[in-house]
């Protein structure tokens, strides 16, 4: 019996209201934040076949759907509040939305972000989620702070989606174990909230890397006007990635797209800080890099010899 | 040539920040919320086929994505601030794009309501909007606050969409003038803001028109607990409509949908006082009714005997 749109919500969305004045429900909800603190906002739409394909189980697309938007949050050194999902669905499949619920709330319940609103139409699979936090005046994460003379660090791995996707694809084959770690990475990314928060007043710029490590560290040399010089050698190891030929291997690190880790810079006199930022939140972060006043990316080797290859940023409108 | 999804948000989205502290082009964008204001929050999302034809031009669609969701804001009282866009299209077609994005600035700018973020992608064609608006805290306009013996109001002339769609659908004939006044409808909601700030401390409850009168009155008498009496003698009256046969007439004003008016309840005492509210907004209103304790919609005729027909609400999964 298909679900008609109210009982859509409020069978699969509706619950009481925590934080918000008024929740779903109204023709808006809304919202207080509290005074000295600015409201972080960011919106990603979620497409089949583009950021999810359509044999991801309908719990970690909804836990993927959250996580990417968290994962900006993130990247400012916000603290989530709530979000609002608007969701196009080619019929209101109860088990769908059972499942897609469930592994949409256990994310946002770990961060205490609450569901204040949204939107269901019939159409074609869409995802799209506003997600609001809260990060005091001043102290945001931004892209333009990087100094010449700061470090380079990302957390994670970059690189272990791309594995899975290459393996969907079809150009890549890889045992059992190493598919499925693989999977879980491109399927259930972990935002990095808690690193992002231990990072206030440490890290001097940040972006989340969801394009790429190089197409996404390009962003904080635009906006920071500086350029950098990348460590290849430097890059997070991982039992995954070493059992691709060294050329895949950091082409996926450096270009795989859909990782959503944290790339950010901090003051060389910081090192002590950034370990303990990691340490308080349980996140693995590694230095790759030093930012410089000349503009461009250098990549090189352990040995500081330039590396030749080029790798392309993972663009949702060219790839 | 394709236009890169960067080159795509720079070419026709990016202006510069005015009020948010940090626009488009970080991994959030910054809000302040003013002390003392709530914000209010909405989120609709725009489908092919189902929200809008594949024949309307970019520029209208551009107008209708802000507008929809601008009227949610108006049922609120609140005034708006920001919103965010996330889009995602078949290809990246800059004829297309410099069109929708004129629509939506000119609408934006109007209300002085800035784009601070968003998202864009390859998929079949959709638009989130997510609009934030600011309101006194305690002053939104719910649609829980009507009370037995308030008049009931609506904006505006309901059903001139719903004409437009019906002559789309080849069950309706209408000549070129008529048809065009009804497309403008369908295609350019005018969002009704100033009627929505000018009711705040009049209008005990409100809800934006978007489903069908009938519908959308529902949801104000559910989260109410009340009932009403609406007179269907006493609906606005158009040259559009008084061309349509007197059934058609009443389906089309009660449940036609697609109309981003608004349909608000006040206390008899303030008739003057909504009176004075119209004006000021220089939107007409209407008193078609009287909201009750028992529960339940009645139609009734201008001479208050009951009207038999039930007309069906316009709920984006069921038609």
């Amino acid at each position: 019996m298909p679900l008609g749109e109210f009982e859509l919500i409020d069978r699969y969305f509706k619950r009481p209201a925590r934080r918000a004045a008024l929740g779903v429900g109204d023709d808006c909800a809304l919202l207080r934040v509290k005074p000295g603190m600015s409201l972080a906002i960011s919106s990603d739409m979620l497409v089949e076949g583009r950021h999810f394909l359509s044999t991801v189980r309908p719990e970690r697309l909804g836990h993927k759907a959250l996580a990417v938007n968290l994962s900006d949050l993130a990247a400012c050194g916000a603290r989530p509040l709530a979000f609002t999902l608007a969701l196009s669905l080619p019929s209101a499949d109860p088990d769908f939305l059972a499942d897609f619920a469930t592994g949409l709330f256990r994310l946002a319940d770990e961060h205490d972000c609450e569901l204040i609103g949204g939107d269901t139409t019939a159409g074609p699979l869409n995802i799209c989620i506003t997600v609001f936090g809260e990060v005091p005046v001043g102290a945001a994460l931004l892209r333009s702070g990087a100094l010449p003379g700061d470090d380079l660090y990302v957390s994670g791995q970059p690189g272990h989606a791309r594995i899975a996707l290459e393996v969907f694809r079809g150009t890549l084959q890889a045992d059992g174990e190493v598919f499925e770690t693989a999977r879980m990475a491109m399927e259930m990314p972990t935002p990095r909230v808690e690193l992002g928060l231990a990072l206030r007043g440490i890290a001097t710029s940040a972006v989340d890397v969801s394009d790429g490590l190089i197409g996404d560290l390009g962003h904080i040399l635009e906006s920071s006007a500086v350029g950098a010089t990348l460590d290849v050698d430097a890059l997070p190891e991982s039992a995954l990635l070493t059992q691709l030929p060294p050329s895949l291997r950091r082409q996926f690190a450096l270009a795989g797209g859909d990782d959503y880790e944290l790339l950010f810079t901090a003051r060389r006199g910081d090192r002590q800080a950034v370990v303990d930022a990691a340490w308080a939140a349980q996140t693995p972060v590694t230095r790759i890099g030093v930012i410089q006043a000349s503009e461009g990316l250098r990549l090189v080797d352990g040995r500081g010899c330039p590396e030749r290859d080029i790798y392309a940023r993972f663009d949702h409108f060219k790839t």
